[in-house]
């Protein structure tokens, strides 16, 4: 298949073609010509390329074009939201899903599908948190990267999104998102950055502000990090509808508003070069990067030649996955049920035959078929020939639902959160599941032992309620159109539950990272948690939790042996884990090793731990697995906001394995001997740090003989007193000395100072 | 006595002085002429004055000059710290203390004391908390200006201090405070607002940077705040030595930099001045502060004539204000104990004889006497003739110690922090108590039954582990040198502990409201817990805390009834709380009556509830008062960050009134009809504004219909759908309609909108 992002020769040979064209035609390609298709040129051999929503399925629409998901589009595979296949923690499936979208996408004559969602889950009412992964930003990246590389090198370009800070939908057209630059660059961008080194195709901004500035037109975000510092060559598209200045926007660097707006845009963009507010080199930088990127995806379209979609084998493919991206949040062994017994099994509850498999909004999926959980689960039995007798009942009447589970042997009780309250747009205001369905839930376990509940939900729900009333709980998040088959796979262990929490599920809202900052006002949202979300919330306050990042349970045990952290050369961060993983249990199964490091002496709080690797294994009962993981420098490092730049420290770090973030069996520590980085020392760095640096007593001692005129000597100073001044800028104990040098003292000062080293 | 503030006509009067004197004095005066004294100009009359050191004594220094504490100063009385009387919630008190400082004060010769310090305990570890008042700035504003007055009434300057955001002491000199505005006025600010309402003479600017830029040179905080806003007219001081710019102090504001820089600075400004970044009217304005300070000092000087110090009656003042302001945190009824009972008490703990009364650093006092606590409780014994035999251990042998302990009746354990963990210029790293005191606590409590422990430290520590071996547990604080004897008055009821928590006592470091955001890196502290500081964080975040802030037992029991709201006129936001304390016990006694706010409808995020009054009690066994507590405007307001201004909103209001902010037995509701300030509606207000407001759906469906060229009718927006767009600014969705409109006729539709208002 044909690369679907631009080397420099394809950026080169689309200078050439913006060369030919005039001053209108170059504007007019910065803007859609409709909703979902960019502006032709006829004679330059521009031919339109057509964008649409994703991510999880293919949202084409024939008809009146939306971008709220309120009218249909045509029909495509709804596959599992990113909620769930967040939880796979298996890059291999995300790529499998992302060649089956290029397939659908091709199909349906679309060139570029809007996804993947990196954006990190800040905060569990997020809205729309079921188009995102994770609430860890290696996680985000790596199935993020996994899901692009699937669907580009299958001749479909990805967008990825909502590039940056955007992690609500409350005011998301007009809040600005207050982030430091530690926090932005180890939350919130590294999933970004390893899309990019991907080399996902198209960029998106989002719709909020970041800083004040709307990321829509913001330089230092959509220039100087995304272009200049991970090397971007594709092209930044905006949110549809998120461009309020064109003119500002394609100085900043962004290169295409979609929609199209009538020229409105186009008009605005000549103005603005005429007084001189845009420059027509970044005009030209823009057009060029949308004529490559039509260029690239019309070589796409010819090499891909006719498509057709099997959609029973997509249908299949998102069975799958759906099943490995199931969480099995608690069971005490009554899962996986026997399809062979000879059982009364009721299946109860609203979502028991419409199962909730999406959310509303820009990803809603016009599916081809949706999988009904009893249908699937009396198909399955009977292909297995056993004695199990099905009954269903909606729950509706809790009288009638309580009848048909005291008659019964066992139960599955759907649950889930309704529709209305999971939708791009707006955020969810609570945690909990619906009363009434709580209530059910009390009453059918109060007749029956055997009580196993599905759940249905896109963002994390309080979930303790449930686990006091189940033998077991499943997590299936919005599943796609065929969770139903899965959760008959799962339930009676056709299929192992796959997943691992990819986010935090809490005891209480009131427990959360950003509970006392989200949503923020109409114009600022402020992330005053800073780098503490998710689990580095959790571990760093010491908070107890219903569900640990990485949870979940399968169907067989597992062992974990010989932990070894090579570190070939202590002077360079990097080392490799290796891990013997053993399937002690009875059946096929598959486990997440995951990787944690914590740096044990940094002179800058840290995260307790953070996710610095992970690995799906898939083995047979007995069989054993040397596991490596490799460490890269950005696993030790961490944003040094006063230096501007990656640090890593020497000193100690342990890394912890195992199966979650709170079951790290394994751990070692090892050392790095990097070199420590010192910045220049001045007049207004810290008595400590003149204290402590070779040679610079003398100096030290030199600026206070020279103002004071005599010879002094460094007094004794006790540690208390040493304590009160080692954080005081030598600067101003000069001055409380009355020893203020002169700009020529103190430049000789730091000459002498600086021969020394 | 005489006004120390100066009124304008003294501004008029400085001003006509400042005119005499050439540039090279002006700029003079606007540094020291040594570690403690201001210029002097002869042939104007302008005679030096001397600030000094406080706030809980006077630091008068004889011999080498420091601000660090570390030279002796001469004789003073050690007054209790503020971390003690902000516990007395006794306004009167505070002015008692700052009338007899202020005689102590011109007794040496002092002019300007260098207190209050008003700073929020923001984080339990503030290594200077001890001089500060309270975690709540309604408390420190009232007990400040409270402080000031007495100061101040009896002709000595006052210098409300550190403005602003100083919270913590690591890097103090180079951190800046990142704090968003309506946090900083609404929990970083007011409590200085309230002291220059007070009248407070001159203001310290702090040593941090707020927001980027120092406090020493911060003209939206100096100017546009303290002077613009709040109309104060006094001198604004550095802190000693936190001038690094003095042109860009001047021009900012600041009038008086300290201490003197040896001509340095005063070349500097005149550099400035000849560059033309300091304009002449700004040195006038600084010149003419300074100037103005000195006559009203002289004026005050003259006025006071002679004065003498009565250290017995000081002492006895400091006696009774540390026993007002000693939290009994708990109680089994063991206290008050029976002086005149035939016991055998031992008074165990490093401790007993050499109590902490105060901290480290600046605020140093060399006292002329610190009571001894055996002594006094073997005085007080005495004089009530008892058959109390005392036995004294220091603690060091544990074996002496719980030989002692085991052959007593009842032990007195006097713990408290290490002195070298508490002093101006570093901060704490932990909250507990040293594991050796611990140890000796448990050992002691093993083999006696009846332990009291009386804790001295200037910051709160964790309780909960002396409180499970403690039959009572008294927190004295740093009560000053009379704190030996107030204990034993306390210990055996000759005075009731009158404190109550200005603090919450946490039950753990992690659960603390800034933990993950202190103390931040060299440069950068970030406030993001925003107003959710001390209380309203725990509040919030519904965390269990070892003890509520308002907390503390008296000695007597109290009944609270009748408990009315009158709102006068409820369209403007005022309004009286009245309720009726009965002292229900059989002693006399003192109560805190608490008042505290929830606004019910507010259209942003605030504290569950928040102190908007007080009111100390003393009554008789029997005895009942109705307490009145006005609520003014600033209780029910919020600040608007979005309109820049404080807002008050209508609709409900609950009052709850009791003894702490979580023993709150009474409440009433209360309905505000203010008037509701909306802002303009423009096309960036989203669409839920333009909804809701009357007369503006025509307007908007006009937007819609002249683009499109076809009248438009509003669509039926379901709930879910109407949930979507509310927050999408009308801009947008204009845009994704592709009905842009151009500027004129956005122009048109906004008058026809304004004329419809």
């Amino acid at each position: 298949m044909s690369r679907v992002v631009p080397r420099p020769e394809d950026l080169a040979a689309a200078a050439e073609v913006v060369a030919t064209l005039t001053t209108d035609e170059k504007v007019a390609l910065l803007s859609g010509a409709s909703f979902w298709e960019t502006v032709g040129v006829e004679h330059a051999g521009i031919a339109p390329v057509v964008l649409t929503d994703g991510p999880h399925g293919v949202r084409r629409q024939a008809g009146d074009a939306d971008h709220l998901g309120i009218n249909d589009a045509l029909p495509a595979t709804a596959f599992p939201t990113a909620a769930a296949t967040g939880s796979s923690w298996d890059p291999a499936l995300l790529s499998e899903i992302g060649a089956a979208l290029a397939v659908e996408a091709r199909a349906l004559g679309v060139d570029v599908l809007l996804g993947p969602g990196v954006n990190i889950k800040r905060h569990p009412l997020c809205g729309r948190n079921f188009e995102y992964f994770s609430e860890d930003p290696r996680l985000s990246g790596a199935l993020g990267a996994a899901w692009v590389r699937g669907l580009q090198d299958n001749g479909v370009a990805a967008c990825v999104k909502h590039f940056a800070a955007n992690n609500q939908e409350t005011n998301r057209m007009r809040v600005s998102a207050e982030v430091d630059e530690r926090t932005l660059r180890e939350i919130y961008l590294p999933a970004f950055e390893t899309v990019v080194e991907a080399g996902v195709a198209t960029v998106m901004c989002a719709y909020n502000a970041l800083n004040g500035t709307p990321t829509a037109h913001h330089p230092w975000l959509l220039t100087a990090v995304l272009r200049e510092e991970w090397g971007f060559s594709g092209a930044v598209v905006s949110d549809w509808g998120a461009v309020t200045d064109p003119a500002a926007s394609a100085a900043a660097g962004l290169d295409l508003e979609m929609p199209g707006t009538a020229g409105a845009s186009a008009e605005r963009l000549l103005a603005a070069l005429a007084d001189g507010t845009l420059a027509e080199t970044e005009l030209d930088r823009a057009a060029a990067a949308v004529v490559a990127l039509v260029q690239r995806a019309a070589a796409a379209r010819a090499a891909a030649g006719e498509v057709t979609v099997d959609f029973d084998a997509h249908h299949a493919l998102a069975r799958r996955a759906a099943a490995d991206s199931a969480v099995l949040l608690t069971n005490d062994g009554i899962l996986p049920l026997d399809p062979s017994a000879a059982q009364r099994l009721a299946l109860i509850g609203p979502f028991a035959r419409t199962p909730r498999y999406q959310g509303a909004g820009s990803s809603h999926i016009n599916p081809p078929r949706v999988d009904d959980p009893v249908v699937e689960i009396e198909t399955l039995l009977a292909a297995r020939g056993g004695g199990t007798q099905v009954c269903h009942d909606d729950g509706s009447d809790v009288g009638a639902a309580v009848a048909l589970a005291e008659a019964s042997d066992t139960v599955v009780l759907f649950l889930g959160l309704p529709a209305a309250e999971e939708s791009e747009g707006f955020d969810r205001t609570h945690l909990d599941l619906p009363a009434d369905q709580l209530a059910l839930l009390a009453a059918v376990a109060a007749v029956n032992p055997r009580v196993v509940v599905v759940l249905g939900n896109g963002g994390a729900v309080l979930t303790a309620p449930v686990e006091q009333h189940a033998n077991a709980v499943l997590e299936t998040w919005l599943g796609g159109q065929a969770v139903g088959g899965a959760i008959a796979d799962v339930l009676f262990g056709v299929r192992e539950p796959g997943g691992r929490l990819a986010e935090t599920v809490p005891l209480a809202l009131t427990d959360t990272p950003a509970y006392v900052n989200f949503p923020g006002t109409a114009t600022h949202v402020h992330y005053g948690e800073r780098v503490y979300v998710g689990y580095r919330w959790y571990d760093r306050v010491e908070r107890a939790v219903a569900h640990p990042f990485g949870h979940g349970l399968g169907y067989t045990t597992w062992a974990y042996a010989d932990l070894t952290v090579a570190v070939p050369d202590p002077t360079v961060a990097a080392a490799t884990v290796s891990v013997t993983v053993t399937n002690t249990g009875e059946r096929e199964g598959s486990e997440v090793v995951q990787v944690y490091l914590s740096d044990l002496a940094a002179s800058v709080d840290r995260p307790v731990r953070e996710l610095v690797g992970f690995a799906k294994v898939r083995l047979a009962p007995g069989e054993s697995e040397r596991v490596e993981i490799a460490l890269d420098e950005r696993a030790f490092a961490f944003w040094d906001a006063t230096a501007g730049q990656w640090a890593v420290e020497p000193g100690a770090f342990r890394v912890e394995v195992g199966s979650s973030s709170r079951a790290l069996p394994m751990s070692v520590e090892l050392e790095l001997d990097v070199p420590r980085v010192l910045g220049p020392l001045t007049l207004d760095s810290p008595m400590g740090e003149w204290l402590e640096r070779p040679g610079a007593m003398d100096v030290m001692l030199g600026l206070f003989s020279s103002a004071i005129g005599d010879d002094v000597a460094m007094p004794e100073l006790d540690e208390s007193l040493l304590a009160m001044v080692a954080s005081m800028p030598l600067r101003q104990v000069l001055t409380m000395a009355g020893a203020v040098p002169d700009p020529a003292t103190e430049a000789a000062a730091l000459a002498r100072l600086e021969s020394t080293r």
